[in-house]
């Protein structure tokens, strides 16, 4: 097992790759830990938990909210837990939303730690200390921003997740080749899902890449003032997309990413649009919506990335090199109603 | 108005001492800020807030909970407010609590000010950054560490003040004057309550003494590791006594400060114990009560500053000068039975 600190602002976080559930023990201390996790994840790893006290929670976004919150601060009570205890959040990103958030606040503070299960939560979620619940239909409206004490990441947790979270976790992926690393998206034009699950030392090695490439972009702008910015490549349209539509994350920000290319082909002159519509398509994520665009552009108006009558929206210079730029909300609106 | 930035960890919050409600438009921008209150200082103080956007709670303790903290976050959106907003807590302690909480989290944080309406949240509560709310009977249990970005200091406040809040407010101010500051300890014997309601010049200089105290010594110690634990002078055996006895805060924090100078007396060879007690009944509050041990010494056994056997209590070396002691709890039993 490969350990790694890392500071992000005033904390710490140790990273460990290569490692297994298994060796959660020499992390953190068993008598003074609960885990966190969904009932998916504790039905099938419920033997590698024996011994741990564990909080189990029923799994998905509709329960990403206080009164789960209001539920396992309940359990921690319960437990015994005090300011010596440690929260592990293991599961997808739903998990350890909860888990940081809730870590943040029991006692004003407790120590947290992330074993993350799926693949989004490996190269995205579980990092940069974002954490937080829905309220209602309000997606992460509430939370704060801390980073976890470590994170432990097991690639053998991959073998269980469903096929479509594998989508959802490479459409992040893309994302990061996109806007920071030309070589990795060489190296996923190489090749696809299968091919990765084929080959444990690739799939491990492209964890640990992404997980320090958003890593590095967090440590830059933890409060998202300006390189953070380039994270939502793909997502201002997306949000506004998943709202309307039934779509998965990944595929809404598969499309964000393709239009979003587009764009940036018409203002910036990128010429690379085909290659990333290519790889989105190669990792079984659609490149293409039929939508009315009104009430897309109401949503956008209201987005949080909106001043006034203009968006930041994250474009494409070259593959590898994301940049803000301010857009008209008119200019959007005209491009994506040729495209559509 | 006088505006003093300090800054305590990465924050910087500013200070407005001799100030009043009223010029709270020139320290935030009214279109972009939402006061939070309580129907006590609403009814007294609608006048003063006609323009601003408010959210009023019901008063007391009873509803510093998270139910309220959902309450709020609801009309926060329903108010549009977003990452520009500043959310203002006017009030005591409940409600200085509740808007930094609500304030640290609503968006993963937003600009919070307060305003202190009680005494005791001008000289304590509103200092230092601890916000929270109680889970059930666990007072404090979830809440975060941040520092507000203003503070507004208005004396004129307290003359809606009932009287026995004045008291709750003044345990805090001998507790101050006890741990750190012997020349406040000789201006406190030399007058009493009714002394400084009628001098406002000499009230407006204690409270922003007192205010700059807790400041100074939180500053050194954001988190508790430290001099922070002196603020808990009289507390330990506080939260026992509040937790089995129909006493007020003040009253419970005045008799553990009175059983912790005869602690002193007895391990420290503190010789000011009947002066620290003289001074405490001066300002209308209790410095004993009759009760039996046994069940306080349970609740005490669970005291968070407990390690093992022994507690964290703070005892005077001299008036001025309070310290930090490990005491077995058999040593704290013995002498608390020889004093009731
Ligand atoms: N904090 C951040 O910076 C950040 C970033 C991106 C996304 N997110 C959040 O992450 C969430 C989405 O994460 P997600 O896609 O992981 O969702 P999720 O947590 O719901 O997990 C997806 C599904 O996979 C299951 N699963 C996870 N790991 C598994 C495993 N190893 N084996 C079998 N099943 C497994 C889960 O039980 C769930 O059913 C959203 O709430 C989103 O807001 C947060
Ligand atoms: N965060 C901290 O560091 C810290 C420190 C000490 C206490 N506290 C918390 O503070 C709370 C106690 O504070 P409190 O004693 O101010 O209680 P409080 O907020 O309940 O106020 C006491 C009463 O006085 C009323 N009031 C307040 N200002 C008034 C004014 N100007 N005119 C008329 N009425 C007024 C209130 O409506 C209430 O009825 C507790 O919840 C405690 O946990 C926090
Ligand atoms: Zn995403
Ligand atoms: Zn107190």
């Amino acid at each position: 097992m490969e350990k790694k600190s890392i500071r992000i602002g005033q904390a710490v976080t140790d990273y460990y790759f290569g490692g297994g559930l298994k060796q959660l023990a020499t992390v953190t201390d068993k008598r003074h830990t609960v885990v966190l996790t969904d009932e998916n994840l504790y039905g099938i790893y419920e033997k590698q938990l024996k011994g741990w006290k564990t909080i189990v929670l029923p799994p998905g976004e509709a329960h990403k909210q206080q009164s789960t919150v209001d539920g396992v601060m309940n359990q921690l009570i319960g437990a015994e837990a005090d300011r010596k205890s440690t929260l592990v959040g293991l599961g997808g990103g739903v998990i350890t939303d909860l888990a940081g958030y809730i870590g943040a606040t029991y006692l004003r503070g407790i120590r947290v730690g992330f074993i993350p299960g799926s693949l989004l939560a490996m190269v995205d979620a579980s990092i940069g200390g974002k954490n937080g619940v829905d309220v209602g239909v309000y997606k992460n409206l509430v939370g704060t921003i801390r980073q976890p004490s470590f994170l432990l990441f097991d690639a053998a947790l991959l073998q269980s997740l469903p096929e479509n979270e594998w989508q959802n976790g490479f459409a992040e992926i893309i994302k990061h080749a996109c806007i920071k690393d030309a070589a990795m998206f060489r190296e996923l034009e190489a090749t696809d899902i299968a091919g990765y699950r084929k080959n444990k030392k690739a799939l491990a090695a492209l964890l640990r890449r992404n997980a320090l490439l958003k890593t590095k972009v967090v440590q830059k702008d933890e409060t998202e003032q300006g390189d953070r910015k380039l994270l939502n490549f793909g997502h201002t349209l997306a949000h506004a997309l998943e709202n309307l539509f039934q779509l998965s994350h990944g595929e809404a920000v598969a499309i964000g990413m393709a239009y979003a290319s587009e764009i940036s082909a018409s203002e910036l002159g990128f010429r690379q649009a085909e290659r990333v519509k290519r790889v989105i398509a190669q990792y079984g994520l659609p490149t293409k919506l039929s939508f009315d665009p009104d009430p897309v552009f109401d949503i956008l108006k209201h987005d949080k990335k909106r001043e006034r009558d203009s968006l930041h929206y994250i474009l494409l210079e070259r593959i590898g090199k994301g940049v803000v730029h301010t857009l008209p909300l008119t200019t959007v609106k005209k491009i994506i109603e040729q495209i559509s």
